[in-house]
């Protein structure tokens, strides 16, 4: 009895949320959750970097001439700026262009035809990474561009299940794992001391085992209260295994996506082989832009008192986002809150994200894709949602979220 | 008797120019005519472009934000920018970062990885380039890099010999060629058309054969008769033959070495195949710096009248090489007189080369090292030395040739 009720309730509530649906439907809408995109009074913030002014007569402080061709791993004071963002010396760094991917990508192209070891990964016979789930979809698709075979590795709260991470090195296959380690895209976990201690300590059978510790985040606090993330290199030091780890970060969350500048830091012997390739592959990066960066800010407290600029700006759009989910759908979803970074990760029940996600779609929401936080947009659950809340202005945030709170009870109710 | 007399004054020579060199090794000079690199007045020609107000409140003309994130090929003005500079539509435009040489590592790259055709070039056996000689030592060091064996082919006044070219690529494991067509590096030749024809007209074995066609010099005349360049695209479209021909450019020496603008044409088969790489590789190039070069520049005729002003600033320094070359080493060697471009290709005797480079060094003189204009730095003859007039002011260029031109003497009379 009581189920033919609780029955009749949900036939009745889905008709009635229907009929909403039907009402946005009917508003033609476009709003857009799907990127981690600053919004326009982020990219404010940084007009000032663009200014003739901050190059100081072209000079970089060791007289390095920036508008002529040479230098090949960055001038000295963007290198110290990046070594105070990821607490790394700075002989441990190289400074790239505007694309911290594009370093991610060329460092494994570089392992295919070169090899990080005696072997180039292209003339094995099979390649395998591991892969914390959820994670950046544009990790995965540089794996999957060079056919390298993708292992999901799920996510604890305190980071990816290492459990799991030291079964699976024991496979000389596998060569590599790549992650987000702080405010993970996309569920916004900072992996504890004990997580990266133990990344620290593997012993994968691959002795060309490499982690791409994609440092995107690592000065994008939104609270004061914000994570800490212990340094990988200073966990490496005690077990000599500073090789395995190639970091990278930018300030394209920072400054300017796009117009930014990006980094690089490993050990010596990365560096080195890093080097003698990129010595072939360019004369050098854009000097003239490390130059702005580091003028501007000058040092970590100029990045600081730079990112709290951002979070008074992005923070209130997360805790709307929060707000709106605790309100309506806590019995229908489960997600994440991030004290940084760029995303809350949503959890439908299972078998639902790919239809919330169209029906957002139908609605003029875009998200991203269901399936993307996934290898091979493969989701097994079909349970997972990225949102992103940055990018929209307050009054299309709250009417997307609206929305998606909507399709989100429509698919659980459908699904039942 | 003759010939002893000869001897004799030749003698007499080599101790009057020893005396002289000595003298010029105790001024403790240093002096550099090793790179292509532009001087101080012509940088100071673009200051321009950095200034703020260029960038139109951050909208390209089709309204994107070019602060933010997005625009993976390249802004409209840009793109139609190069397709004027080029003469290639606008479709068959990519536009990249700050090195066309960047343009073309990543191009083999991803033939090494993927294939410009069915196999991957790391799949083969053996992958073999043709190099017209001499040529620019960083193409030979991309080659290098990746293993792929180069094979000279000499340089006719007109272009490579086409005739051995047809020879070799009757081997299927000639995969590619690799060229300046215009102004070459260092011979200053520009191809005839005929030559252009002929390299339209080929049908190698191997079907994923490839020419990386680097027009770095397609609008850096010395003077106003200056040379054509056949356009190969124009070219192969009669014998359907446009996917062999992948070329590149850039704004490095328009604008700033190192914070320019690079850019690649090709057919629309090779553009989708490198989009879909660069789709895994970066969000896209920086728009910014973009944006710039379109704003300062509009149109191919603000790029000529841009590059008067270097030609007035270095078509004087050549003159000066010329001039002196002619007065004081007309019997001891031979050189290209360009019409545009950044170097003179100077041949001394056979097996002086070296030598000549060694005395430039010890007296303070840096010259582009003995070898380097030839694969794996092996000049067959020892007779190559490129020339770069362009970076030294007038002061230190006469006197750097004037110490060349001792060299050679020494060099030439110590070898008789």
């Amino acid at each position: 009895m009581a189920d033919s009720v609780n029955s009749l309730n949900c036939k009745e509530e889905l008709v009635s949320l229907k009929a909403k649906y039907d009402e946005y439907v009917s508003e033609h809408l476009s709003l857009n959750m799907a990127r981690g995109k600053p919004c326009t009074a982020q990219l404010d913030l940084s007009t000032g970097i663009l200014e003739a002014g901050l190059l100081k007569n072209y000079k970089a402080e060791d007289g390095t001439e920036v508008r002529n061709y040479g230098v090949l791993d960055g001038i000295p004071e963007c290198k110290r700026l990046f070594s105070e963002i990821m607490s790394v010396p700075a002989e441990n760094i190289i400074i790239f262009g505007n694309s911290s991917l594009n370093i991610m990508y060329d460092y494994i192209a570089q392992c295919m035809i070169s090899g990080a070891g005696d072997k180039p990964w292209c003339k094995c016979d099979k390649v395998k990474f591991l892969c914390p789930v959820p994670g950046y979809d544009r990790h995965f698709s540089i794996l999957e561009s060079f056919g390298i075979e993708m292992i999901n590795i799920p996510m604890n709260p305190d980071g990816p299940d290492m459990n799991l991470v030291y079964e699976y090195i024991k496979d000389p296959r596998v060569k590599g794992l790549i992650c987000v380690p702080m405010y993970s895209n996309p569920g916004g976990v900072t992996y504890s001391d004990e997580v990266v201690e133990r990344f620290a300590a593997m012993k994968p059978a691959a002795s060309d085992f490499r982690v791409i510790w994609d440092n995107a985040y690592c000065v994008h606090h939104l609270c004061d209260d914000h994570d800490e993330l212990l340094n990988v290199f200073d966990a490496a030091k005690k077990y000599n295994s500073e090789d395995m780890f190639i970091e990278v970060s930018s300030t394209s969350k920072i400054t300017l996506p796009g117009a930014g500048v990006s980094a690089l830091a490993a050990s010596a012997n990365n560096i080195a082989q890093i080097k003698k390739r990129m010595a072939c592959q360019t004369i050098g990066y854009d000097k003239v832009n490390q130059l702005r960066h580091a003028s501007y800010f000058v040092n970590l407290d100029g990045i600081k008192a730079h990112m709290k600029k951002h979070a008074a700006i992005i923070a209130p759009k997360f805790d709307i986002v929060l707000r709106m989910f605790s309100e309506n759908i806590s019995d229908f979803a489960s997600w994440t809150s991030p004290k940084g970074g760029y995303f809350i990760s949503l959890d439908v029940k299972p078998g639902c994200a790919g239809r919330v996600v169209k029906l957002c779609k139908e609605a003029g929401v875009v998200l991203t894709g269901a399936g993307a936080t996934y290898p091979y947009k493969k989701d097994p659950e079909d349970k997972n949602i990225r949102i992103a809340p940055t990018f929209p202005d307050t009054d299309e945030l709250i009417k997307a979220v609206e929305i998606l709170c909507v399709c989100v009870k429509i698919a659980t109710l459908e699904n039942n």
